[in-house]
């Protein structure tokens, strides 16, 4: 089945990145260096290792679910999000799985629900990793439009209708959603989208012979800087057995220490812990307490807190550049959280790994993420390629302001 | 495809340990709880976490293959046990890609290989986990015997004469081999089978029309506190394209910071290393530094030295209590390494887990791994069942004396 994977865009970006020593990457999806919590994790690392009684259930073996506490914290810590109680079914521990990374769980997820050929829907343009998982497992995507807000539903319907007209609802197994920030728009999802999204499913689902799971990737929920949290899946009426939302401390606190997690329904809860069983036993324990215990102590909140404003500070930053260096031609998305801007350029410009915008912008030591890469190969529509994604994540202030002049000069010459 | 995925018999056990709570139990895999390297690990970190300057690599995304130092220290220990020079091909950095724990490399290179209703090759008994992945994938396992020495050529060869007369070579992808002592019998693979296993397999390879890889799984291969280490398949000679060798620093340093390494040939390097990057990114860096810095620290080194002492006097105990206490019928094998005993009862007796044996030692608050879980389901025989896998891995001295005292009085009952 690996056989077919085929080769992931990025890892061509960090080739390119690698041999120019000093391109200034702006697409990299990585975390802002200077704010990682090195005293942090070492004053808690210190606290785990004092003594045998704390240090040697950190260095053996767990259980393949993950640390009991660590679940516990994380489902009260989606409670109070979602606003709903200690008791709801859709937030308990029990349903929740510690994974490497949120990147474990969707594709473990995917694994689980996808037969090759099946059908998966996605926002256009959506996470191209998540695209890679869906080649490489033989599984088609179909694509739906995105609004500000979130997916077009009058779209989705008319999907899910030529779907069924074709005789292929029976091959749709899930939606895929960044719920929050996306990966790559920065737009979040309103909670009457959601609900929408998920009362659309449940009524093609007596269509389609089987469930249609609606999977909410809340990757960048954490790191929101201005505007207020919106409601998660789990908490539209009605969608106890059919969402499965994937979250992660991976971005908000340390990439390098690869934590997230799942909360899942059953029977898929029992499935997808079999399917980590298989993989790895389970994830790290070290890790697991480690972030246990940045959660109890409020060390995690109080880096939170910082990483915001310090992600608010460079996200204004880059808006300030773009405002100053990019044509008005190109018109650009502000996000409210995450690491994102979204940039599209006249439908006529194009963007792609051979057009001349990124040829000569790789030749001006800039590089972004082109927006065709994080479409869908979907038979039903021309795939855009007039758009970029521009991230403030890693960059520091002066190499976005720098960055950003660059990638302007460029596109004042060629758009 | 996960949704065959059938119940895990260790979470079986596992939970039937849970609810006994005066329970010995000699059925976990888990390792040494009392030698593990608690002070070294924080010793370590500090290390790594005293400055930003080599905190936040730690903290941060790395690549997907695995930090670059820990590839070449992990190689370069690979060629100093192998007795081969810096340069050779099949223990070359380039061909070696960093995991979570050896497991995650067990299941990629089945991904990556193996379609629906492929056949791999296992010994018998293996490795159960290892046949949980073939189960939840579908593919099926043919089962060669083992001699104490490895497997049985003549058996290997007369099972793919079979497998060719019925047409079937043709879906035999690749042979799983736990080299060194071997979950469960505690038996090491001679450097001599090994060679007869790859030319075996490249005879047959013609016929087949594709390669037959060899999949050397090490995992134990640390821990040997008896006699003299065994070359690994990588150096047999002719072997450079088709054996997959998966070794681990989880089992000899700390289980609960699981960090494992594959070396794969190409094309399949490639492939595996795609199906990493949508599983997870990459093993997380902070455990990664942690292992390089024990390792060039001398800091694994000298652990590693204490825990093959402490194992060495564990198996004696355990061979002691064995020689008290258990009845004259049952055999049972000495390992040189690893953390496991083999016994083999009288044929006519049953140790599965309904069987009067089974529930009567957990009756008597001593738990085992029947023996007929490590056997593969291949209906070209009967599946044996009137064995035991006996571990001293995470027992203390005290348990396992009064573990096999226990288990003793049971089987001099009903054996």
């Amino acid at each position: 089945m690996g056989r077919r994977t085929a080769p992931p865009p990025i890892s061509w970006l960090m080739q390119a990145a690698l041999s120019r020593p000093n391109l200034i990457s702006l697409a990299a999806g990585f975390t802002d260096n200077a704010s990682l919590p090195v005293a942090e994790a070492r004053a808690l690392l210190n606290e785990i290792l004092r003594s045998p009684g704390s240090g040697r259930p950190a260095l053996q073996y767990g259980v393949t679910a993950g640390d009991t506490t660590l679940r516990r914290l994380t489902a009260r810590h989606l409670q109070r999000l979602d606003g709903v109680g200690a008791h709801d079914k859709n937030h308990s521990p029990e349903r929740l799985l510690i994974t490497s990374g949120s990147q474990q769980l969707l594709y473990m997820t995917v694994e689980a629900l996808g037969n090759d050929g099946d059908i998966v829907l996605v926002e256009d343009p959506t996470y191209f990793v998540f695209l890679s998982i869906l080649q490489s497992r033989g599984l088609r995507a179909r694509a739906v439009r995105l609004e500000r807000d979130g997916l077009d539903l009058a779209h989705l319907e008319s999907v899910l209708q030529s779907l069924q007209r074709k005789g292929e609802l029976l091959r749709v197994k899930l939606l895929y959603l960044v719920g929050y920030f996306q990966n790559p728009t920065g737009i979040t999802t309103s909670f009457a989208k959601k609900c929408g999204i998920v009362s659309l499913l449940k009524k093609f689902e007596r269509a389609a012979g089987h469930p249609i799971y609606l999977l909410e990737d809340a990757a960048y929920r954490g790191l929101r800087f201005a505007g207020k949290d919106v409601p998660s899946a789990l908490a539209v009426r009605g969608a106890a057995e059919r969402v499965i939302y994937a979250g992660t401390y991976s971005k908000p606190f340390a990439t390098g220490a690869r934590v997230g997690y799942g909360i899942l329904p059953e029977p898929l809860f029992t499935t997808v812990l079999r399917i980590k069983g298989n993989h790895d036993f389970g994830t790290s324990n070290l890790l697991q307490q480690l972030t246990s215990r940045a959660l109890a102590s409020g060390a995690y909140n109080r880096h939170l807190t910082r990483l915001k404003k310090r992600y608010a500070h460079k996200a204004r930053v880059m808006k300030q550049a773009l405002q100053k260096h990019f044509p008005s031609a190109v018109e650009w998305w502000e996000p409210a959280g995450g690491i994102y801007f979204w940039a599209r350029l006249p439908k006529n410009a194009s963007t792609g790994v051979k057009s001349k915008i990124f040829q000569s912008a790789l030749k001006n030591d800039v590089l972004y993420v082109p927006g065709e890469l994080c479409y869908a190969d979907d038979p039903t529509r021309r795939k855009p390629d007039h758009e970029m994604r521009i991230s403030f994540g890693s960059a520091s202030e002066n190499d976005i302001r720098e960055g950003i002049k660059r990638l302007g000069a460029v596109l004042r010459k060629l758009v």
